[in-house]
Parts: structure tokens; C-alpha cells; sequence
């Protein structure tokens, strides 16, 4: 399903070398002041370009093209679309019938029979992750009293970030990393009991981002191997405030007014310059292919500002929810 | 929201102490020959009387009220409910204004404005796995090739689980665990793009589960720490078999063809014999608070079948789902 | 699909002869006072026993099994359910292979490869607009100040509508009717463009229950016999007060502060005491049918309090939707 | 809500004076195919230019940017854009403060705080019809073997209707008309109970066209009228072909094998050239008002191909998830 939210829902479509991709924002408050410009330093902490990250450089220019009226938001669908530019269609032409290990390729041609477009991952594409941001800008300014950052804190193992890309990058290799959020100023009781706990919500968003293979709140793996003498936060005063943080900003659920804290793993980038061996669907045999294209070496790198996108778009939904559940 | 699902949807409903918890599944396709008995199975490996598991006794028999005629399912709504018996709400009285530190008590109290049914942990409680339960019995009933297994793989950090179990509640404390959940015999392309990844529904269900704090699929997190040449798992044949399996079955949100791998991180339980301390809303200060009632040392313990029964209910949604998505 | 709504939403249940029918409702509000009681006016108006009603009694005693505490709304899912008692399922055994004319039963049969409950109309029968009645009297309670009411304007025709009822009656026949629906003291503004305007959610509610076979809002069918000059309603203050009430109370899919207005067109009750004529699967041949069972002459007669029931919970929604929606 | 469906699910966006408007369609199988043409005699059939219609022109070239892959779906998300040229804003200037009677404007103002695109409509302009024509093109791709045709039955109250709207032209006035809808070979069984009826869904989206103001299905308002012993389709065979037509089509909610019938009411245009009466926000005071921009006599004769294509719409959802329903 392309669509996601309960009340701010966003569906979103495009291919990575389809003419556009865009995002409808349905349920989007009134009267919310937008500009172009206000998207501007999302978008660049997205792009391409760092060190490890992919050569392609779009524009990537968004176009409000719906819902949007003298400067604010309506209240109708708010459409924003980015047109695809640059593109080289011809990099991907043999990945039909030679699928990239670690890719969608072969899994998205027997899903969709054949029909789906392959170029550059289709729909399937990280690009898709740039109309996300998008939408986290508007849900950002729905919830402006909430603090959101996200930090790549681990890549290849090392917290040398740079110098782990250089070396990956030097071999024709690729690597992963860990990345961390952290919200704050976030009020007690958002999330929805039984089944949209807010860890809930916001892994679903998270696993929608191409290679995130993991997600952990507050102490999360560590949790297993602790005592719940250990583990739980003790309350402090009235607001919920606790003495500790293993719980990560959520308890039954539902935000305690602490800190939200959690962190995804990214995979290694599946396209890699070295030599890798794949089944060859023409020749009906293994054989040997060589991604050709431009890749991020660490796209690690790129996912801290998806990441912060995908958890306010989830903040906005409850906190727009939550104005319902006042009795 | 207390629904989960497109095609095979659960509803549930109940508190800890209520008259009767249960679930309505729509969308339960007709036909499916069902007993009473059918449920023994798993619910039994639910149960609690084992070493490091709570001492309260339930019945747990299922009820099949609507649904289900002449011993098939009939495409109506099923409705499954489990009658509460051996309730001790008198242990629960205090934790309204002392609210206990890990448990949802403070949060639920925060976001009802405290109508909600305190007693035992109310909606909250994790007697609701129950229902959870009962609707994978049936679920796997949708997906009988598919086999699925979960198995607690570490308790409290350490292999030899039944030692760990038995020294934390020595102490009066309680551990956390590691559950390892496989599931074999899928086939190629389920999961729906964009948001609906595998990796996206498994979560979303996983963090209901309560105290679920993390969740990785195939290499997970270890996944940051490689290069992308060890992580790509090679494609061998045309079935899309791999050589390696660090996608954990899943490929572009899609499953692969191979044996779907996922590990979650379950905290230790909250309620521990222990004294703690916590704020008490009726002094206004801090103070202490002995957790009475009968509790699990190892929640862990009973997570396996939960975890499969998730699985199945999302496979289950999926399979029916990709019934309609072929052209 | 049997669940309707977006923030106050409704799964129902049952069968007419199973064990029990129910409602789950999610996304009630916290802290509504709730009693047994409460429910009393309206099921006593949905009841048998009156003239042209059917003489099945049931003591239709609401249970109120989750989401209630001390009295008051929880936040929970509260779930309501009635035990079925006085069902003769003897009555309906040959329906299974000679199906009633105008009943669901032949449509059930073959969409649900004959493993439908059949007894009484199974999950068909027109025994669910009960738990519609009790989803209603708690959707009248979030909407206090918005009047509704319900009236058969018209049976078989005629506005005397008590010898019509008699004269069917006596000739062992059946008849429809036309029911008002008046509901007052709405805001301007509710109803969810593009699909979710208040004629559609009201419609879709509307022809949910068993023998509506029209929907007319205002003016209705006579509209379209009319000129622009004479339908349009002058606005004759800021409140989007008009000087006349085609649109029966909305425009362009929204409430516009005015009386909302609609009728319903009830068709006459397909069992009757006649003979009449339809196919036999067992011989394969047309052969005649008198159908047995206690059954109602005027069904229209206990539509009201059904179509109240209906209206407030498509109100209810609307009003609990547009706190989240403004800006 | 701007989004309908539950397997084939469109989403629409755009205004009257935008930049263009759009459907993203979601969960459309992969492998029809389409190209550019497909689009054009249905377009052709909404367009304004016949008598009676508005002179406003527009190209209305349908530009598939999304989910089409080599003259086929991919089963992507879908999308079509229709860019809007042929704009007179300044036509409209004057109904932000001078509300015109019988349309959105002042409801749409309250709803949206002013914050609403209110220039020809805007959101709730009868434009987006155009949209639904486009999704209704794939609609019927899905259902290749049902046939649908929808027919103006009469206009003003005459089944003369090239008369009746060149008189109503002539004195500066509009009328409305009937529009009956018929859908043939269509197998027994679509429908989902108890909240999707097939009324309940075609009524839903059949009243979010603009200016729809009633429906009735077979015999609709006329069954209120009938016995029971007439009313009743005798089933004559084991397709469940029946004798008579009362119910049109449908059943208990679900498709019965025969054709399907159904009528619209449709209102008279709001916009009429006569001058009408109305409250002026700005003066505060009832004033007159003459609506200039270029308008339909009769917006019914637009209507039949909309009807068609929600019809479509409707139906190839249910097509869709009646594949699930088999056990």
C-alpha cells in the first residue's frame, strides 16, 4: 500500500526514472503557512554529493501543485511533485533478466510478472525516500514545539565515520551504519492502544525506507540482557519524568514525556562497483555482473534527515489523533 | 486503533479484569473447517505455570461465537472470546496514584484522564496476547505450507535460559530475552510497496506484543558493520535461492524466497518482588512501592507463540492480499 | 466490510441465530457516562410486539463486556453484545435450498460456497440493526446538543399508515414505507470532501440496513424537476442561514448550518405469509414456497429508531474528525 | 477523505484553478494495457461544448506520469494528471465574501477558515469529475466483461430534453434531470456485508459528484408503495435469474445475477445568469448577486459518464476482493 496515516495520510507514487514522483498529503490542517523555500534544508541534507554518497545530482526542486493558496495550506489533498531529470536509463537495462543481489529486481519482476518498471529500481527506488521528505516538512510544522534530529553515529562498524567511507569507497565496496533519532519536548499519552503503540507506528514508517534492516528503542537489544531492576525508569515527579531512560521516550506504548530515543541499522548499499555473481534469467546460469550506475558508497549517510522525515510524519498523525481522544 | 489488517482484519477488545477479553476477525475467508480443540495447541504453550512465569491460572477456552456454522468457518465476522476467571483485583487497587515504573499505569492514567481501567494493567495488559493467539490459530489455518517457529534463543544475556530464569527470580527480579522467529516455505513477492513492506507489517504487529523494544530481520544490526560484497546474498537459481541469507528473507520490502529470519528484543517484566521507587500522586513524592499480584520472571518465555501468531496473521493478510494484486 | 468510520468506528458482529450479536466500538472518547440503562428508549423503539411487527420477542438486554469502568467510557474499545434467545432455527431449515424470494438467501449461498449460517438470514438478517441501535445511543451521547429525529411518513402509499399496516396484515401481505429523518442544531462544516461528503457516509450507513432500497436528501428526487432559480437556497445571514431548504441541510457534501433533511425508501418485507414461487435447488424446478417464521408486516415501522442510530453515528464521526482537522 | 477503495483505492487531488488535478490510483493490477487514447471517448463524453453545457474548453489530455511501463501498468501506483489551461480566475474574485447560493462556497470558507481555494470552487469544483472519468477508463479495463451504461432519463421534469434545457437557456435559468445507470452480466455475489452493500458503495461515491442529491435502486422509491407479494423477484432458475426486477440487481447488499438498475437526482446547476439574492460577508448584508463565469444549463447531460465510471470504480473493487473470498 502507498498510503500511510490515519489523519495526516500520505500516498505517494513515481518510479525513479519515471517523468515525476510526488506525494498527496491528505488530512493536512489549514491555513499553514508554506513556502518552496521551506523545504530547501531538508532537501539538501538529502542530496547527493558528500563524500560516499551518489554522484546523481538532481535539482530536486519541489512543485506544490495542489492545496496549497496564497502562501498556505487549504486543507484540500496537498500535492507536491518533483520531475525526474537526471536520469540514464541505459545503466540499467541489463538488471531485467540479471537481477543485483541485495536489490528489489528479481523479487519485483516476479511479483509484478515483468511489468514493473526496473529502471533504476522503479518504485522501488531510494529515490522515493525524497518525497518522504517532503512530507516530513509539512508535519514538521505541525508539530513545531517538538524537536526531532537523527545522527549516523556508527558506519562500518566504526564511529569514524569518514574515514570508514573513504576506505570502503577506496575498495569499490560498500558499508552500513547506525543511525539514532531523538525527539524531545514530546507531551505524555501520544501512540494507540492495542495495535498503533508508537513503536509501532514508527518502525512501519522506518522499514518503508530502503535498507533499514533493524530498529531498537531506548535500551532495545541491550534490554535483553538486563534485570528489570535494572531496566525500569523510575518515575520522578509528576510529568512523568524519570530518573533513567531505558524505556526510550515510550511505555505501553503510548510517549511518557521523556525523550523519544531509538535506532535503526542500514545495510551496506547493495549496489557495489566489485564483480558480484547473480543468477542470469537469459542464460538460465550464474554468472558474473558489474553494477554499473552512480551509488552511494555509505547511504547511511543519506538516511539521517529520511529518518527524522518518517518520525514526524508519525508525530503529526498522533498528535492530530490525540485531539480526539479528549473526552 | 485496535484493528490490524486489509483483507484478514482483527478487532480486539478487554481488559485484564473485565468480564471477557476476545477478538472479531473479518474477512476470514468461508469454508475453513475450525474446532474448539483446534486452539488447544497453542494456547497452551501461551500459558503460564512454567518456571519464570506468572502463577495465575486461566482457563483460556475459547469461545467461537459468531462465524462458524456446522464446524466451518462462514465468511461472517468469527468472533473468539475468552471468558476472564481467576481475577484478583484487590492487588491492582494502588496503582492508580502509584503507578508502577515500566508499566503503561502512569501513561494510561495521562491519556484517559484516568477512566481507564486500571485494574491489572486494563487494555493494556498482556493478557491481550491471548486473543492474539487465537487469531493466528486460525491464521495459520489461511497459510498451512507455510511453517513457522519461534524459539527464545537467550534469556538475561546468557544461552543456558533455564539457569538465567531461575537466579533472576532467586533474587525477586525479573530478565529479558531474545526471540528468534523463522517462518519457511514462502514464496517470491509478498509485501506491498511502499509502506507495507514485510519488514514494515511484521514490526507494526511485533511492537504490540508488550515489552518489545527491538526487532531486526537476517543480519539486522550486525548488517551495519559489513561490506556491502559480504552482505549481498547471491542469487543461484531461478526460484531466487541465495547462497547466504543476510536479508533474512526479505528483499525490497518483498519476501525472497527463501526462510523469512527475524529476532526480537523482549525487556525483562516490569513487575518485579523488589522494592522500587516511583511518584506517588497522592503524597506528591517519591516513594516506594512493592509490585504485589503474580507475576512472569521471564515474559520472554511466552513470546514464542505470540510471535508466530503474528507472523501468521501477517502472512496470512498477505497471502489473501496478493490474490487480488495479479493481473 | 463490517466495520464503518474513522475515529468513532464500528465492527459488527453475529448472526440472528448464533450464540450473541455485538459492536466493538473504537475510538470512543474516555469519560462519557454510561449505564444500562441508557440503552432502554431506543431498543424498546426497534422492538416487536407492536401492530405489523413481528411477534419474536426478544429481552434484548444490553452487556457491556469491555471499554466501561465505574460507570464511564473508558478510551478503551467498548464492546456491547446481546445473547440471542428466543430463535426457532427449525423454523428456517428448507431455506438453505429453496430460497425466500427478495431474502439474502440465495446471494449467501453462492458467495459464501453455501457455508453461511442460513438460519434466520445468518449474518443478513435484519437482528444486526440492533447493535446499530446501541452504537447509536452512544453516539448521541458524543454529539449532545445535535437534535435527531426519525418518523414513517408513509406505508404502503398511504399516510394513514395504521389501516395500511392492518389491511397487509389481513391479506397475509407485506408493505413499504418512507421514512424522515430531521436532525438539528448542526455546525456548519462537517462532512470530509471529496468522497466522504455527509450525503455519502450517511448513504453508505443507510443502505447498510436490510430493505432500503432510496436515499433523497432535501429537495431530493424532486430537485431534479426544478430550476436553478427556484432550488437554490438564498443565504440569508453569516450563520449560512437560507430562506428555503432544498439542499435538506447541506451543500457541496457539508452541513451548511441548516436543518438536515433526508428520506429513505423502505421496501415491504420479503417474507410473507403467501405462497409464493421460487426455484428448489434440490428438485432444480420452480415450485412454491410459503414461508414459516414469525415475520414482520411493515418492517418500515421499526426503521426510525434505526435510521436515528445511523445518523448519529455518521454525526458523531464527522464531529469527532473535525477536531483534528482544523488548523 | 480524499481517498476511496479498499483494493483498487484512488486518491484525488487538485483544484478548479490549480496548476492541474490528478488520481493516484493504488493497487491497480499490473499487466493492463493502456495508452493515452483509451482515455479519449469518455473524455470526450464529459466534455462541456453540446448544448446546455458550459463553453469553457479544455484540452483535458490525460498524462500518465506514474505506474506505466511500455504501454502497460506495472502495478505502481497509477497516476494521471490533467493540466489545467483554459482559467478565468478573476471571474471569481467576488464569492470569497459574496457567497454564491447552492454551492460550496460558504461552507467551504467556515470549514477551512478562508484558508480555501475558493476561485471556481476550488477542491469542490465539479471539474474533478474529470479525474473520476480517468480512473473509471482503468476501472473498466479491470472489468472487461461488464458492461455499464448510463442514460439522461429526463431533464427538467421532461423526458423532452433537448427542449427542456434550451428553454431553461433562454430564460438564463437551469434545470436538473434523472440519470438512470444499467450494469449487465455481472455474477452473483459482489457486495461485502454488512457495511458494503453494493448501494451502500455506489451510493457512497455516487454522492461525490456534485449536485447528485438522490439515489434509488430497481424500484427505489416506488417499492415504498408495493406489497410485499409484488416487490419480491421470484427466482425462476439456478443462476438466480428472477421474473420480475424490483430489487435492481441486488440483494441482501450483493449483486443477485441480474442487471443491475439504479437513478440519480440530480439538482439544477447552482450557477444560473438571473440575478438571485445572498448574504455579503463584507457588507453584511443580503444583497444581490449575478454570477458571471461560464456556466452548464444542465449539469445532468455531464453526468452519465461519471456515473458510469464510479459504477466501474465500484465494481472493479469488488471484482478485486471477491477473489479473496473463496476459501
Amino acid at each position: 500500500m502507498n498510503t500511510f496515516g490515519r489523519i495526516f495520510r500520505i500516498s505517494i507514487f513515481g518510479e525513479s526514472h519515471g517523468q515525476m514522483i510526488g506525494v498527496v498529503i491528505d488530512g493536512c490542517p489549514h491555513g499553514i503557512p508554506l513556502k518552496v523555500e521551506d523545504f530547501q534544508a531538508d532537501l539538501e541534507r538529502r542530496k547527493s554529493g558528500a563524500i560516499g554518497t551518489t554522484p546523481r545530482k538532481e535539482d530536486d526542486i519541489p512543485e506544490i501543485v495542489s492545496g496549497w493558496f496564497n502562501g498556505f495550506t487549504t486543507g484540500a489533498p496537498l500535492t507536491i511533485i518533483f520531475h525526474n531529470k537526471d536520469t540514464r536509463s541505459t545503466d540499467y537495462i541489463d538488471i531485467k533478466n540479471h537481477p543485483r543481489p541485495g536489490h528489489a529486481d528479481f523479487v519485483a519482476r516476479q511479483k509484478f510478472g515483468g511489468f514493473n518498471d526496473y529502471r533504476g529500481g522503479g518504485h522501488f527506488s531510494g529515490r522515493l525516500t525524497l518525497v518522504l521528505v517532503a512530507a516530513g516538512v509539512i508535519a514538521k510544522k505541525i508539530i513545531p514545539s517538538i524537536s526531532i534530529n537523527a545522527l549516523l553515529i556508527e558506519a562500518g562498524g566504526s564511529t569514524d565515520i569518514i574515514n570508514a567511507v573513504k576506505e570502503a569507497k577506496d575498495k569499490g565496496d560498500s558499508i552500513g551504519g547506525i543511525v539514532e533519532c531523538r525527539a524531545g519536548y514530546i507531551s505524555v499519552g501520544y501512540g494507540e492502544p492495542f495495535f498503533d503503540s508508537v513503536e509501532s507506528v514508527i518502525s512501519h514508517l522506518a522499514f518503508s525506507i530502503p535498507a533499514i534492516k533493524g530498529i531498537e528503542f531506548g535500551s532495545g537489544f541491550s534490554s535483553a540482557k538486563m534485570f528489570g531492576s535494572q531496566h525500569n525508569d523510575p518515575i520522578i515527579d509528576e510529568t512523568g519524568k524519570t530518573s533513567t531512560y531505558n524505556a526510550g521516550g515510550i511505555t505501553g506504548g503510548l510517549t511518557n514525556g521523556n525523550e523519544l530515543v531509538f535506532r535503526v541499522a542500514v545495510k551496506p548499499t547493495s549496489s557495489i562497483s566489485k564483480t558480484q555473481q547473480t543468477y542470469n534469467f537469459t542464460s538460465g546460469k550464474i554468472d558474473e555482473l558489474k553494477v554499473e550506475g552512480r551509488h552511494d558508497t555509505c547511504i547511511a549517510l543519506r538516511v539521517p534527515v529520511v529518518l527524522e522525515s518518517i518520525t514526524a510524519i508519525a508525530l503529526a498523525d498522533f498528535v492530530l489523533l490525540s485531539k480526539k481522544t479528549k473526552g
